[in-house]
């Protein structure tokens, strides 16, 4: 399945893709709900094996009982806010071949803020004072069920699905203003995740899937998940080991080389900048940069 | 109003102290929730002035509408899953002195993974694989409504409240593995939270608040808030110049000298040790360390 949220009346409702046609599933949540607690792609709609219940509904009724969603779709973010988005740094192969750093021994974690959760075609807004606001091309990966020490044999039966992801950085909040780079992912709108949720079972290799990121249509990134250091089951053990990842929960795999920082010189987003970027099977993203305003 | 939340058939429920006497808000809470959605305390109950909704109330109703608890309270966190825990490190002037540090010229800021919440009086649990489990008492302080680019000046307008957090920590997984802070932060339980939400008018100043921490009885943290480098409205301020503070969520302030990775040797939780700390004026946790079973 293709599922996404959407824009309707300063609500953020449900829908599914199928054969191009975008379909709202407000009307399968408004029963689904009620007696799970499960108004959303959220925590409680993943616990319950929402996935399950969902497909089985569409290979029961088909399209029959569903509304085609009219005019313009605009896209919430493809999950409603997890507990956490644990990004991993400097996974990729070819990255560290370009930059000359090594690879690291293990994945590199770091957290996004919850609230920098974005649709995938929302305004980025350049935080006030910032100079060095940068982008990165993800795959992100969607938990399905909770994950306490799993191995990565039995990783992949906690992978709901994957998406694309901007990790938006401030590189200056990121790495001069004092140490974690927390600092710099959580800045508000700098999560751009969607436009779908490509349920696993559609994706039968995550391991080799293109990946690119343009900006005002010039290629700055363009690589292939087959160059990530450490793979979708690799990583959902490793963060397992460390905290419960709970349903709904995100993964931000890491990204290509490309980024802004490592031009030379460095470039960075400036207002009226588009950026285009997707990833095969998973959907394209398009962000215009704006300047923050009071 | 000294406001926490307790364990009741397999629920969490809200109650509030009123002179050592410990009531439900369930009540309260039942009424609340249908038109507002807020059923506890979390970010929509902060969002819709719930402090002061419920102030009100009892201000009104005194305690004639509310039940007192029957038997021994269990206290879970005493704010329902916040969007974020926003630390911030290296951040008692004591501490720096002790240990040579520098004080920090900006707030060094991390993330808890919200999945570490816990109650005060839970028990701790030691990782699987963990050798340096570690300690830190901090005063945490509850938002209570959206605070994005405040001045320091506006700032206390957005602190709800203060509390108790024991920032567990492990050590190895922190510093030896690979970058970033955040892997030895957010490990299951460890985010204790409570017992009391005090709201602010009860704590006239926040920054001379003694605040110990004992391990089998022995102290090891002693000192006071008077000692923060970066005082509530400064980091309030601070950290919403990158991103968003929503209701409801938790800034936990540093922690004074005398962690287990400051003795010489380091001493570390095994299993058994029993951890006592508090904060005057906002309440005693009390929680015993334990191995992890599968």
């Amino acid at each position: 399945m293709k599922l996404f949220r959407y824009v309707a009346n300063d609500d953020i409702i449900p829908g599914v893709l199928i054969d191009g046609v975008h379909y709202s599933l407000e009307g399968f949540f408004d029963e689904l709900g009620p007696d799970t607690g499960a108004f959303d792609l959220d925590e409680t709609f993943f616990d319950i094996n929402g996935l399950e219940v969902l497909q089985n509904y569409l290979d029961e009724f088909g399209t029959t009982e569903l509304v085609a969603i009219e005019g313009e779709i605009e896209y919430g973010p493809c999950v409603a806010r997890p507990s956490k988005i644990i990004c991993v740094g400097l996974n990729y192969a070819d990255h560290a071949r370009e930059t000359g750093a090594e690879i690291p021994k293990e994945p590199i974690l770091f957290f996004k803020a919850t609230s920098a959760l974005a649709g995938p075609n929302d305004d980025v807004v350049i935080p006030k004072n910032s100079q060095k606001t940068d982008w990165e091309v993800e795959m992100a990966v969607i938990i399905s069920q909770e994950a306490s020490y799993v191995s990565e044999e039995e990783a992949m039966e906690y992978v709901g699905g994957y998406a694309v992801m901007n990790d938006l950085s401030e590189r200056e909040f990121q790495l001069e203003r004092g140490g974690q780079w927390d600092k710099g992912k959580g800045c508000d709108t700098f999560g751009p995740l969607g436009p779908y949720l490509v349920t696993a079972d559609e994706v039968p290799d995550p391991h080799n899937l293109p990946l690119w990121l343009k900006v005002n249509g010039q290629t700055f990134q363009n690589s292939n998940t087959n160059q990530l250091v450490f793979n979708v089951p690799q990583l959902v053990s490793y963060i397992s080991q460390f905290m419960t990842l709970l349903p709904g929960d995100v993964i931000s795999t890491g990204t290509p080389p490309g980024v802004g920082l490592g031009m030379k010189p460095p470039v960075y987003l400036k207002p009226g900048d588009v950026m285009e970027l997707g990833i095969d099977g998973l959907g394209v993203q398009r962000q215009v940069a704006v300047a923050w305003e009071a």
